[in-house]
């Protein structure tokens, strides 16, 4: 037996993979310990360069030579590589982290997750991720119940994260509405299509455009409300317009929410206007859908089941481990219809009725990770309350903080929260009004780069904002109070 | 206090988190005890709705109500949904796995994957990721240096897979080529392009090109040699035809290897011939560019380095859990090129320099898991001679059972693997030969649902074969004439 052949045995023995699983639980724990109680930064700062070339010196350390199998040293090596990237990352579970639409996950959401990815669960056909085709299969039915999707008649898959998802709703969107563009390309169109799209969408829906070969400027942003709500009256206004002008439209976007301050669409208007003119409604509800769960906020999606294309990403209010995004298709007779082809070597022409369940059929991936295991095994051990649980104490959460800052008055906070995105900014007396969108931006880089928060920030009409998504279950009103004095604080010493 | 609240506090608790580590070391361990010993089956066969139902039956058992928390019942729980669905699943570390380019990855791999699984590590900006940033950008590096790349001048980033990852690529040389496109759409190009493919490349590539609004008619396909290689000539020929009309070229796409045999192109004329031409050189390399770590096997990517642009999935032949797929541009001015925005709430405008570092202005995905902690702990543990190492024996193997199958008078394998792909088909003489494609597929079918093994299948200008893929180490000769002796018996047991 050569001497690789040896090293690999010894690397895939069973002996070795359990003092592994081992190390694996042993200093998770250890981090779970500190970070859920709140110990620690929730980041330990360090600039790109420094942190990459300490990552890239630990590739350059190395044990094994050809000469030898390093298994009995390497235990103590993997023990302190993997505390140095714990120490290393950013601390999503700790309770000072409110910042983007990415939560720490439920732990137990995290355990299932890792079986799939240790025993390397795989789709694209059904033979080779049974189970995984089969988990996925199995939440899609029940979330698109809890969506409101019409029951026996949609279809969905799981895909790779929003933008992913995004796309490959919009690739549908635009083979169904222009046969032609597959096959003979977008050139083929007679007259460029245009797509209309709420005005604060997420990037990922011009990029889509632009991937598509449709060319970002055929974009038509339709105007908001008050509440930065896609305005119902507009989008009409223009559909009317471009049938008027004979300017085909390949699809109407709408978001619940969208990122900026989570606004939520009014969905019911919007699917009316669209059913009345043809118009094919994909819905991005990659951060709201889940309020579907919570019989208290369900309201913000009614009409989400009447979009014939719509998303939502588990990896954002359900809390399991990115990524793990569905699509849906109000109409299953559309689930085939994002790639026409035929893969010979993968689609059984011996047992054409699996196709049925080739999920790569439908997916951008081909080989493709079991992403549902995490949401399975929390659903399956919990029972969907615990999505609503989720949904309840962080969006309750953030109305408190909101109702807290309309009482500071060196804070704006101009926009009542809809779910658990709040935008607000510290507008103290002493700083001239022109200086307050860097003095909001400064302070937000020094919460970050002292570990004592973590807060994002989005620019609405030049206003630079500072910006909690609260999603962590642990965060305190409390803390969101110490927050507000931190940077009233870290303020007064910048104007010094 | 909520109920909810005290629910999702106790759901949070390290604690709990702490036992739920412990039940997925526990089973883990003992579900390798079994599988990297070759115990039970490779798979434990069920058409997909039985699957489906079980799977749903499970989510349908709720054991939290808004009345109490179940974390003490749980425990038990997991573990039996843990066991099912590690029974249900595919055991790809089961020597007898012996099917598509997906391997069972090495465990140390899959437990740093876990890792940041587990805790979530995300990617977009940096500062949200700055340990997952660091770790790829150092990868980065040291692949495209193992690859040949020019040092200093490249660039690269890590994605969902390796069809998006030639997605991407192939949108960059969109983009580049044709600068119009991203913003007036593909409609705006006077003449509608092509992209120059080999024949037997990835499904995904002719996908790329239908997403990308070319149009999947504008594919031009390059003959093959005998071995199933692009011919040189014949693509010079075809750009010169091209260049004669008029007709622009996006891309010129070359495979390293094509899956359905795994051949290599020859990258070194492929590149000089585009180079002469002026065209945009694409080479999926997803399987092979791992070759490069051996000594004995990278002259089969030499010229890989010359590429515009090629992907690796570390997923493939460096045994991590999937999905790790690497891009990379040969001139890093590239890097930005795929996608061209801004999103003013992730992209910091206080922090310019930080854009750099922010990987999701280069990637399909916004939010993106961190893919490369597994590829990271490994190299870090035991440095690249275990990349080379897996080469080495499958390749090696694979060569072997091609020798013995040149002396089974029933078996044909017309095609010397270049690497760890093997076609084959039985062809006993008492079958006629026109019936030898169903009886190849319904004996791989039979071997599948028996759980003995599994091999994939593919289907070359009509004739069925069946497939290995030599992947697992763990894979001996011996079994390999095991399967062969299996194949025998299935297709007499069939014949009568």
């Amino acid at each position: 037996m050569s001497s690789a052949i040896q090293r690999l045995r010894s690397l895939f023995s069973p002996a070795y993979a359990h003092e592994l699983l081992g190390l694996l639980s042993e200093t998770l724990s250890e981090h779970f310990g500190e970070v859920l109680s709140g110990q620690g930064p929730v980041q330990r700062w360090e600039l790109p360069p420094q942190k990459i070339a300490r990552a890239g010196q630990r590739l350059d350390e190395s044990l094994l030579s050809t000469a030898h199998s390093p298994l009995p040293e390497s235990i103590a090596r993997v023990r302190d590589l993997m505390r140095e990237a714990l120490a290393a990352g950013q601390n999503l579970h700790h309770p000072h982290y409110i910042g983007h639409q990415v939560p720490g996950p439920l732990p137990l959401a995290g355990v299932f997750d890792a079986i799939a990815t240790i025993t390397n669960q795989v789709m694209a056909v059904y033979e080779m991720g049974p189970w995984a085709t089969a988990v996925e299969r199995a939440l899609i039915e029940r979330m698109g119940a809890v969506l409101g999707l019409p029951q026996g008649q949609f279809a969905g898959l799981i895909t790779s994260g929003g933008s992913i998802a995004n796309l490959t709703a919009l690739l549908t969107a635009r083979n169904v509405v222009h046969g032609e563009t597959w096959k003979s390309g977008v050139a083929a169109l007679a007259t460029p299509p245009v797509i209309l799209v709420q005005q604060d969408a997420h990037y990922c829906i011009a990029r889509a455009v632009g991937i598509l070969g449709l060319g970002t400027n055929q974009l038509v942003r339709i105007g908001l409300d008050a509440q930065r709500r896609m305005d119902p009256d507009q989008l009409e206004e223009s559909l009317r317009q471009h049938r008027q002008r004979g300017i085909p439209v390949t699809a109407v976007v709408a978001c619940a929410c969208a990122t900026p301050i989570g606004a939520f669409d009014p969905l019911e208007p919007i699917a009316e206007i669209c059913q009345r003119y043809g118009v094919w409604l994909h819905v991005d509800a990659a951060h709201g859908a889940a309020a579907a769960f919570s019989p208290k906020y369900r309201h913000l999606v009614a009409g989400l089941g009447r979009a014939d294309s719509s998303i939502c990403d588990a990896h954002k209010m359900m809390h399991v481990p990115a990524l793990c995004a569905f699509v849906f298709y109000r109409d299953k007779a559309h689930r085939f219809s994002a790639f026409q082809q035929d893969a010979p070597y993968l689609f059984d022409p011996s047992a054409l009725g699996m196709a049925e369940y080739d999920c790569g059929l439908m997916t951008m991936e081909c080989t493709k990770r079991a992403a549902a295991y995490g949401l399975w095994g929390t659903w399956a051990t919990l029972g969907p309350q615990v999505f609503a649980d989720l949904i309840d104490v962080t969006f309750d959460l953030a109305a408190s903080a909101w109702e807290f800052l309309q009482n500071q008055p060196d804070f704006q906070a101009p926009y009542r929260p809809q779910c658990n995105i709040v935008v607000f900014r510290h507008t103290p007396a002493g700083v001239p009004a022109a200086n307050w969108n860097e003095l909001n931006r400064e302070v937000r880089r020094q919460l970050i780069e002292s570990g004592e928060f973590y807060v994002s920030q989005t620019t609405i009409d030049g206003v630079a904002y500072l910006r909690m998504t609260v999603i962590n279950p642990l965060t305190e009103m409390a803390m969101i109070e110490q927050l507000m004095a931190r940077i009233r604080d870290l303020a007064k010493s910048e104007m010094k």
